[in-house]
């Protein structure tokens, strides 16, 4: 694997999934995979989890850590080309990727979108640069448009509540009886956030979808309908009731409007999830990948009942980036 | 040990002390016992001393390291229950603590007072909640009202400095004749600073003093004195002389005030220990928690010459994080 | 070695520049050095490549690395003697370096000028009071007048790319004909920036120049001589094109004036490097220590000509660090 940006990077979702849940059972297998070899996590923006359970996972597999928080204003990077650098940007990000490259054997990078223009932040055009001048595997902490490293995640964390089987001639996952329906619904929030996380969740799920694993199903309110890349073949609806109706996993995530880029044009409360709602549900565990406001975008009541799983799936984050960099790593 | 958060955490002083100070002469003696454990360090302020000192510690058991800075405002956590968060905080110390949880064997926090509300401050709800919520040992490397490592750290060096004798039949410590008296004194500042360090230093002391190790001695000027139940045992005085005369050991420290709570009631210069003050000690050692501010606190006089001790006191700091972490390892 | 400050910690540049390459071939080979042992690398200024370069050198070596990032107000240090701290200075840089030398068997430290008194960054104070008071090996990640980490670097990165021989039983490059004509050329920019890098590059060109392994050129605008102390032996000219013809190496680097201390007086952009510029040069390769303003410094046609090996070089930023490290590890 010389890049992990999208799911389109993996091969076979089910495979993914059991080489996750491998090293979940036995966490240092692989230790010796990555003697000797260094991993640089190049942070543009904050990050808790993406950050602990990355590190987590490269020392897992035996490698050094180096983490670069470029966040402050001095760090500004270039990324167009013939631009006389005369103002605010010290450093263009083809030195910038090329020396990080120079001193790593694989870099992750986390740069969330400007939302203000969607061509340009939907272009990926700092990802994609990083990846090219850097030479090395990159794997995506979040980019501008996606946060794959979260979906595998989430995948592993249904396929772990869910009766599953793994079919090792096939090698592939084969739900027992009905496959679970998925449902991803907008939430409210008082900022403007990217469509990232929901993007890639979507894609993921259509994916899953596609392999047989999982029936997904979208709800937000009018004018929150996702780029229609991300959502082919889900069922998508405006009606959240009708949505969660025999739900067995519930995927709550706020967003700002694509449509109306980046705006907010949706406040209503009564999209927050809570116990109510639920019971419409086949019992369904509830996830949203964190930091999550309480009683803003999932009801506490919902969030310290059983029906939550939002712990372990954060949990899972480690395992989903120790599949991902054992791949780069027996490529090198 | 579940928890390291006061002094009560310590089944026996001199065990503790005699733990660390075997670490001191073997420092890698128990690098098997971290290996493939990961301690993460928390800190919601800026931290020098305790934060390499605790990494080092961690690294001479063989510990992974994982340090979150989370000082900027984009990781406001929100503590209390109930809150629709609709404000300033992005994530509840519920999720915050669990996921860290997830991630590490062992984690450290600190938290500073906002010095604004005595009772807020002093139920270390924060505190309290992370140790809670992430279901792991937690190791407080200060907190609203305690500095537990800074004080085992100062019993550590106040051992190493006089004539004590380890009786290992009885597993305690013994004072070679008379015990030494160790003296805590308010100093000037120009910053209003909680009351951790102290509170600390005399919690500990007042059971040094119950354990037969020292005696031990609070002055401060009028309206400093700290809440009672840190002082239980210890000679409290306003005169600053008195309690010098025939001092072994001068722990110097300022504290903003507890009765009228965070404030600079006090701005008294004649407070700073000087050289001609030591004069009535038993030739006294010094020592500091530090940062100390030279000329304010502390006379230069006194840390450039052979009173001062506070270099190796910071040292030390190594030992008494060590010796925690290895009793929290070995319940693992 | 006791401390690399300067070009005069280095005994024979053939042997330093020789044990780096060794380095280069076998990164590891060396690994057992550092085992147990801790390098603190302290920056009171931001960093990318030193940080990431000493890291991974101090890693290569087996070192536990230690990174204190002091850049926020909070951490503002005291180097006179003698002042009364009641002001926005928090610790005396004794104490802080005392402290930091009871953690680490090396320390590196960075630490900018201020640009508006010559004699007090010339001085170069703030890194001698570090090394006096560690107690430790010290190595300079850039001072107020060098950066000797990056010098050593361009002279290896020199070697590489020029036709050396190493007569190993007189230990010394020898030049395989004509020896290079090395150019450090002035260019244009936005900001003050500090004479470190200059400074540092021409003290090291001058003592290769006297060990014959290159002719030194310095050219630069009326009013942007450097300190008469680091060109010595070298021509310097206020001809750029005299200076650039036959080059073999241009290094092109801003500087603001050392005669009006910390000013820009020239802003004539015919100084930047062009393609144009190096028809006159002997196919002269480019170098810059980066971060580069592109089409302001350099231009982008040069950058991304076969011209330019700037990322080469800051690729071998991590063995000129490996090869000092050893040194002093090799001490210890």
């Amino acid at each position: 694997m010389k890049q992990f940006f999208s799911v389109n990077d993996i091969t076979s979702l089910s495979q993914a999934v059991q080489s996750a849940l491998t090293s979940k059972q036995s966490p240092f297998a692989d230790e010796a995979l990555g003697k000797h070899k260094t991993i640089g996590l190049v942070f543009l923006n904050p990050s808790l989890r993406t950050r602990m359970s990355t590190q987590k996972a490269a020392m897992n597999l035996g490698m050094n850590v180096m983490v670069m928080n470029m966040t402050s204003d001095g760090w500004a990077l270039e990324t167009k080309d013939g631009v006389v650098m005369d103002g605010n940007t010290a450093e263009h990000i083809k030195e910038a990727a090329a020396v990080m490259g120079e001193y790593c054997d694989i870099l992750g990078l986390r740069s969330f979108p400007g939302l203000k223009d969607a061509d340009e932040d939907y272009s990926e055009e700092l990802f994609g640069k990083f990846a090219k001048y850097c030479g090395k595997p990159v794997v995506s902490l979040e980019s501008a448009t996606r946060h794959p490293l979260q979906s595998f995640t989430d995948l592993i964390t249904i396929v772990e509540h869910f009766d599953y089987q793994y079919d090792s001639v096939q090698e592939k996952l084969v739900p027992q009886g009905k496959k679970p329906k998925v449902v991803l619904t907008w939430a409210p929030h008082v900022k403007a956030l990217p469509q990232a996380v929901p993007n890639s969740f979507a894609e993921w799920m259509c994916r899953a979808q596609a392999e047989g694993l999982v029936d997904f199903v979208v709800t937000h309110p009018e004018g929150y309908a996702l780029k229609e890349e991300f959502t082919t073949g889900a069922t998508v609806t405006t009606n959240q009731d009708e949505a969660l109706a025999d739900a067995d996993f519930v995927y709550v995530k706020n967003w700002s409007s694509y449509e109306d880029y980046g705006q907010i044009t949706c406040t209503d409360k009564s999209w927050m999830l809570t116990l109510d709602k639920l019971e419409a549900t086949n019992n369904a565990k509830v996830m949203h990948c964190l930091p999550v406001r309480r009683d803003l975008v999932i009801a506490s009541e919902v969030l310290d009942s059983e029906h939550s799983i939002v712990v372990q799936e954060a949990g899972n984050r480690v395992w989903a980036a120790q599949a991902v960099l054992k791949e780069m790593l027996k490529n090198q």
